[in-house]
C-alpha cells in the first residue's frame, strides 16, 4: 500500500480573496502554496491612511508567513507567476521553477488603470500598495516642504493646490482626509506659507460623488467633503495628466500633486488562461467561479467580473472577495468528499466610506447612516476586521491621536531620493 | 526709534544635539531656523530595532516642525546647506539661497565610514537614517525569503550567514536582535529552510565586545550573545567586502548579508569652515563648544571631538550631544544678557546595551548591571527618553508582544525594486 498524495492547491495572491481561501481550508486533507509577489497582506481599505500619514505601513500590513506558521501544511512563497500551464496543471514562477497544482485559484487582484494613458501614470500615481502610500504620502509632504521654500507664487499655488482624480470611496476618503491633514494638523507647523490654503480638488467624471451610493448620502458626502474645504468638481472627464497639472474641460489645473483613484484593470490572469473578459480585464467566471472550461481552476476578487443580487457585479470591495474565498474552501472540501456545493452567492453587508472626524456614511440597504454615528460604526468595523490584536490596539491609539490632538504620527519623508533631490521635485517617483 | 531685530540663530542639524538647542532656547529673545536635510528627527538608539523587524519607522522618528509648531520664533526648514560664508556671516542652500546668522549651531551628525574603502558600502550598508534601517530590513527578510527558494547548498548557506562587522553597542544589538529573529521569530515560518539554521557572525577588529565597557560587562555581553548562537570573531580585521562576502583572515566568509557597524566619520561641517580636526574629521572644538576663532559658531555633537572627565574624549552618544545642545543655548542666553557661562563639563550618566531578551549591560559608574534586571532598565529608559505619549506606548505594546508571542510586526519587505526584482539579489541597494 502507498500513502496517497494530498491533493494539491495552489492559490496565487495573498489579498483578502487569497487569505480567506487558506483560511477557510483549515483542517481539510490538501496540501496549499500561497504565492504572491510581495511578503505581506494589507488591510486595503485603510491604505489611503498611509498614504495620508494617519497610520504607519506595520498597523495594516502583515508578513504572510507568519499569519500560516501553525499550519504546516501551507508554504508560502515570495515569487511571481507568469503564467498558468493548463496541460500539464502547474503554474511556472519568475525562475524558471514551477508549482503543480490540482486545484489553482487565482486571486491575483488588481491595479490602477488609466483608460489607455499609462504614461499619466507618473504624473498621477494610484494607490493599491504600500509603497504607492509612502510615495504618495512622500509627494503630499514634499509638496508642504517645497511650498515653504518657494518665492514665485504661481508655482507656490502649484504646490499648493492638491488634486484626486475619481471620486470614489478611495478619492472621497483620500480629499477628505487631506483637507484635515493641511487644515489642522498641519496648521501651526509652518511659517512662510499658510497650510490652510492648500486647495484640495477632487475631479469627478460622473455625476456626483460616491456613485455607487443611495443619492441622498452621495449628497452628504458631497457638502461633506465643501465643508472640509475640498473643492468638488463633478461631470468633470480629465484629458491629460502632466508635470504641471491636471487638464479637463480644455483647461489645465496647476497642481504638482496628482493622486490616480479613478479606475481599476485586472491582474493579467486572464492573459495567463486566455479566457473571456470584460473591458477592464476582468475574466467571466461561471457561477461556481470556476473559469469556464476549467473546473480546476478558480477565479476570484477583483480578477473577477461576476453578477451578484438583482443583476447587478458583485463589487470589488474585501467583503466580496472574502465571501468567494470562503466558498472556493467550501467547494474545494465538497469535492473532496465527493460532494457538491451550491453556486456562490454575494450577500451584501454594507458600504461604509469614511469622509473626515466625525463624517462618514454608511449604506447597510436596510438602513442609511450618515455623520458622527455613522463614523463610530466605521471605526470600530475597521478595527474590528484588523487582524490581531496588537495592531488593533495600535491603530485605536493612533486614531484617538488624530482625533484628539490633531497630530499625525506617520508624518515621515522617506524612501526614493534623498529629499534635496533635485529629481524628486519632478513628477516621477522612485 | 527703530525696532531692533532680533538675534537670529540657525541650527544646522535635527539630531539629538540641534533638538536640544532649539528646545534650551525657548523663551529666548532669538529667532531660530533649524535646518536639515530630512524631515524627522530619529531616535538613533533604536534605530537597529527597525533594521530587525522589531519597529515601525514612525515609532522612533518624529517630523522635526510638528515638534516647534507651538513655538512662532522657530522655523524649520527640509534644505541641505552647502558650506558656511565666514565672512558673510551666511549660511548657503542648496538652491542658492542663503541664511543670515548671528549664532551658528552646527550638528550635523556622523555617518559611518568605511576606512577609505567606501567601495564596501554597496554590500556592506550602515545604519545612520531610516531608510539604511528599512534597506538592512528589506535584505535581511529577503536572504529568508531567497533561502526558501533556492536549491543549491552553497548558496542557501551563503543566504542564511549574516555578518555584523564592529562590536560596538550597534553590532551587538543587531547580532543579537537578529539570532532572536532567525532563532525564535522565524522559526516556524518556513517549510524548506530551518531559519534556525543560520549563522550570524559578529566580526571585531579589537580584543572584546562593546569595547568601551568594562571588562566583566564585554565578557557577560560575548557569552550571552554566544548563548544566543551568535558565532563571535575577534581579533579579526576586515579586509574587504564584496557581493560574496567579507574577507578577514585571507579567508572570505560566504555572506550574502553583511552589516557595517565598525567606524563613523563626521559630517563635511569641518571643511565648510577649513578647521582643524581629528583623524574621523571632527572639528576640534573650545572647551565652550566654539570653533577656534569664530566665537559665533559653535560645533556639537558627533560634528566635534573634546575632551571630557580624566581626559577621555566624550563619547559620540545621544546624552553627550542634548548635554552640549544644552549648553550652547545656556551660553547663548548669557551672551544676550551680557552675562558669561562656564564651559562645557561632560557628565556621564551611564552605558546601555541590549544585547537579547532579558540580556542587557549598564554601566553606571558607581554599579554594574547585566542581565534580567539591567535589561529592564534597559527598557523603561529607552522608553522614557522616547518623545510623547503615543509613541511610548506604541513601543510598549509592540515590545510586550515581542516578549511575550516573539512577534515582530514590523516584518514588511518595502522600498526600492520590487522584491523578485534581480537586482536585488544583488549587493546594490536602492
Amino acid at each position: 500500500m502507498t500513502a496517497r498524495r494530498r491533493h494539491r492547491v495552489v492559490v496565487v495572491g495573498g489579498g483578502f480573496g487569497g487569505l480567506e481561501t487558506v483560511n477557510r481550508l483549515a483542517g481539510a486533507s490538501v496540501d496549499i502554496t500561497l504565492v504572491d509577489q510581495r511578503n505581506h497582506h494589507i488591510f486595503q481599505p485603510l491604505l489611503y491612511q498611509v498614504a495620508t500619514a494617519s497610520l504607519a505601513t506595520s498597523e495594516i500590513a502583515w508578513p504572510l508567513r507568519a499569519l500560516f506558521r501553525d499550519r504546516p501544511e501551507v508554504t508560502t512563497l515570495l515569487a511571481a507567476v507568469t503564467g498558468v500551464d493548463l496541460a500539464g496543471g502547474r503554474v511556472p514562477l519568475d525562475r524558471g521553477e514551477s508549482l503543480d497544482y490540482d486545484t489553482l485559484v487565482l486571486a491575483t487582484g488588481a491595479r490602477h488603470a488609466y483608460f489607455g494613458h499609462e504614461e499619466w501614470e507618473p504624473f498621477a500615481p494610484g494607490l493599491k500598495t504600500l509603497e504607492d502610500a509612502t510615495t504618495i504620502r512622500r509627494r503630499i509632504l514634499m509638496a508642504f516642504e517645497e511650498a515653504e521654500r518657494e518665492d514665485d507664487p504661481a508655482t507656490r499655488s502649484a504646490l499648493l493646490t492638491f488634486v484626486i482624480v475619481g471620486a470614489g470611496p478611495t478619492g472621497v476618503e483620500l480629499a477628505g482626509t487631506i483637507a484635515e491633514l493641511a487644515r489642522t494638523t498641519l496648521k501651526s507647523d509652518f511659517r512662510r506659507i499658510d497650510p490652510r490654503s492648500a486647495r484640495i480638488v477632487l475631479i469627478e467624471a460622473g455625476l456626483r460623488v460616491l456613485a455607487g451610493y443611495p443619492e441622498d448620502l452621495s449628497t452628504y458626502a458631497r457638502r461633506s467633503l465643501e465643508s472640509l474645504g475640498v473643492e468638488v468638481e463633478l461631470l468633470a472627464p480629465v484629458t491629460g495628466c502632466t508635470g504641471e497639472g491636471v487638464v479637463h474641460g480644455g483647461r489645465t489645473l496647476a497642481a504638482r500633486t496628482v493622486i490616480w483613484a479613478a479606475g481599476v484593470k485586472a491582474s493579467p490572469a486572464a492573459g495567463w488562461l486566455g479566457a473571456p473578459t470584460d473591458a477592464s480585464g476582468r475574466l467571466k467566471v461561471l457561477p461556481d467561479l470556476t473559469v469556464p472550461g476549467h473546473p480546476e481552476i478558480f477565479a476570484i476578487g477583483d480578477t473577477v467580473t461576476i453578477e451578484g443580487p438583482a443583476g447587478k457585479p458583485v463589487p470589488g470591495i474585501a467583503p466580496a472577495a472574502k465571501q468567494q474565498g470562503a466558498h472556493v474552501a467550501r467547494l474545494i472540501k465538497a469535492r473532496l468528499a465527493g460532494a457538491s456545493a451550491p453556486p456562490f452567492v454575494y450577500h451584501h453587508q454594507g458600504s461604509l466610506a469614511q469622509i473626515g472626524k466625525q463624517r462618514a456614511v454608511i449604506d447597510f440597504g436596510w438602513i442609511r447612516l450618515r455623520g458622527a454615528l455613522a463614523w463610530w460604526i466605521w471605526g470600530v468595523a475597521h478595527i474590528y476586521f484588523l487582524i490581531g490584536v496588537r495592531a488593533r490596539l495600535i491603530v485605536a491609539i493612533n486614531w484617538l491621536w488624530i482625533h484628539t490632538l490633531d497630530q499625525r504620527s506617520a508624518r515621515l519623508i522617506t524612501q526614493g531620493q534623498p529629499p534635496v533631490d533635485p529629481s524628486t521635485r519632478k513628477g516621477v517617483a522612485r
